[in-house]
């Protein structure tokens, strides 16, 4: 028998899985329902990276986490799962960590939908699925906002009258269980840094910073929703509200158009109008690819300039993401002009993407560890095994 | 004969008057005609500060000014008119200095009125209101915006589709006369500093933050809108798109009723809810006016972060207007974090709002220059004598 548990990252049209033992940290398995509907595809690999043949119906995420469990089975046959853990994108203002899936957390979560309007209702469905499924396995949800609801009132707030603050209009940030990754590995790996102030970039296809004060976070760049803060592939970050309003009132847009603009068609897609990955920039030669990068770089250069404020300095800049852990020419650019706070690159080490990537007389040590907030999850969904 | 220039500052409801001699930079007069309508006031006084006698019809931007006029003529009775500058707030995309006010200008200026519904239509009125009044005599228009335009396009851009740029989403910047008048002080009277790194701290009832590089605004805190940066009197400075989606969408709210939230009702007068002055604020003892400075001070120490980022650094802040001026506590407050940019404040000088308020071992130098608005004004008005 295999004694196992699930992790469930469901986006609007994706399932992503992983399957950890109850006793390590290394995945039996992971991978993704990508597109679900017709044109979906699942795509799941082994510890070793190996494929593991699946297929089956793709077309809801029910039939999609079906088709894992039964591709899971044919590999583990004597597979137990002993409990779900659940990506949630919103906790509201008072989870401050993961919590266990009940009907009265799920109404909450379900009321929480209007702060997160085109995500939380895919990770509730990933709940349900889950649940139908295996209706006596513990499921345990972990919030993205739940790592920084420890900052106090000055800082959460916005500069409104405090009835919208009563009523949760807060900054919430987000990509929490990354921070909280990061933030576990520093205290263990490096414990003086773990105890100071430590800036993560968190940059990937979704990107924001935190500021970590003794593996606290005490900012963070994205707020209300995940629009704010450094620009994303289609997002794009700190905008005037004034633009909003501008865009309501002189073009007659609805919010869902606007909505629709800000989630899907802005940050390096709208500014490159070729892609909003990274990759395909770094790899063209016009001149928008260049300038959405080198805007990239600038806004996230002034946004750690921010979080270091707010700490009161800086000890050491972690990157972990899609582009924080592999784009090393964007890395390198984003830190050519931090001298001033202590920073300088090895070329030669980040080239590498070696964990330190600083040069030895670094005032400011600079990191890069890859992230794995499926790991957070598991963990999470362990506890809730041990606690029965 | 007394030969001057008047500069004219008008606002939805006021209407700022100075009225400088060609050949000096201390007015002669200055005033405001506040809250225009059946309530009005109109204070004016000379330059050792006595009040000058005013009266007449306060009903109208129109009628205001005949009254200003009117009590300038009682006490200058050869006053004469040379030009007459104008602040507004938005010259668009393409204008970077003064320009002498034409019916082209003017229909123009008229157009960029949405991006600013708010202003531009006010200070068009004042020029408009100036013009039949003085038929002859030159009118020229300083523009709040055109400070900042030198900026290239990936620190004025935002992370949107393209063709917003173009047909003008962009970051701005105001107060751009106020940032002109101390770069040309720094120049002057500390040229080492006006040729290196300068934050510049304009804190009023609006207030915004500007990165002087050699003298030149290379980052600035408010962007398309006079909403964004740090939290104002009654604006709430930078805040999350994802508000006003949830504003819209959630609560039903219109444009109108949204803009009325944000230009009118947040800030610390929101946060508070007692006052948008900063001086009633640190005359109370409710924690919720503490908390307002608080998040005042801390929003304001982010940003300074944020533009020492976008210089790479740092060696100087200058603290201007009404708060910058004067809330010896706020400023205290805002640089008590900031040792690790090298900002250390003497208390004493602090205290006395000295001009040098750092501590001779700070690093980074810290100034108070009261700013002169009126004094821009008046030398655009000036040249446009001396051109003919």
């Amino acid at each position: 028998m295999t004694r196992a548990v699930l992790t469930l990252n469901a986006g609007s049209s994706s399932l992503k899985v992983a399957l950890f033992p109850l006793d390590g940290d290394t995945p039996l398995a992971s991978g993704i329902a990508d597109r679900i509907g017709p044109e979906a595809t699942l795509r799941l690999k082994d510890a070793a990276g190996a494929p593991i043949v699946a297929a089956g119906d793709l077309t809801s995420h029910t039939s999609a986490l079906a088709a894992v469990i039964a591709a899971f089975r044919c590999q583990w046959p004597g597979l137990d799962l002993a409990a779900i853990g659940h990506r949630v994108v919103h906790g509201g203002i008072d989870r401050t960590g993961p919590e266990k899936v009940t009907d009265a957390l799920l109404t909450d979560l379900t009321t929480l939908a209007h702060f997160a309007p085109l995500h939380q209702p895919h990770n509730l469905a990933g709940i349900r699925a889950a649940m139908a499924a295996f209706p006596g396995v513990p499921q345990v949800a972990c919030f993205d906002t739940a790592f920084h609801r420890g900052q106090p009132f000055i800082a959460d707030a916005y500069a409104l009258p405090r009835a919208l603050y009563a009523e949760g209009v807060r900054r919430y940030g987000f990509h929490g269980l990354s921070y909280d990754y990061i933030a576990g590995v520093l205290a263990k790996t490096e414990p003086q840094l773990g105890a100071g102030r430590v800036i993560v970039a968190h940059l990937g296809n979704g990107a924001s910073l935190c500021a970590l004060e003794q593996g606290r976070s005490v900012a963070t760049t994205m707020g209300f929703s995940a629009l704010d803060g450094v620009p994303m592939g289609t997002r794009p970050g700190q905008l005037d509200p004034g633009v909003l309003l501008y865009l309501m009132d002189q073009k007659g847009m609805s919010a869902t158009a606007i909505s629709d603009l800000l989630y899907r068609q802005s940050g390096l897609l709208g500014l490159s109008g070729l892609s909003n990955d990274m990759r395909t920039l770094e790899a063209s030669d016009t001149p928008e690819a260049a300038e959405a990068i080198d805007h990239f770089a600038l806004r996230c250069q002034m946004e750690i300039g921010s979080m270091a404020a707010a700490l009161g300095g800086i000890d050491a800049l972690v990157f972990c993401g899609g582009i924080g852990e592999n784009a090393r020419h964007v890395r390198s650019r984003i830190c050519a002009r931090l001298l001033w706070m202590g920073i300088e690159l090895d070329p030669g080490r980040n080239a590498a993407n070696a964990r330190t990537i600083s040069a030895d007389r670094s005032h400011t040590k600079v990191l890069v560890i890859p992230t794995n907030e499926e790991l957070v999850i598991a963990r999470a969904a362990r506890k809730a095994v041990v606690a029965g």
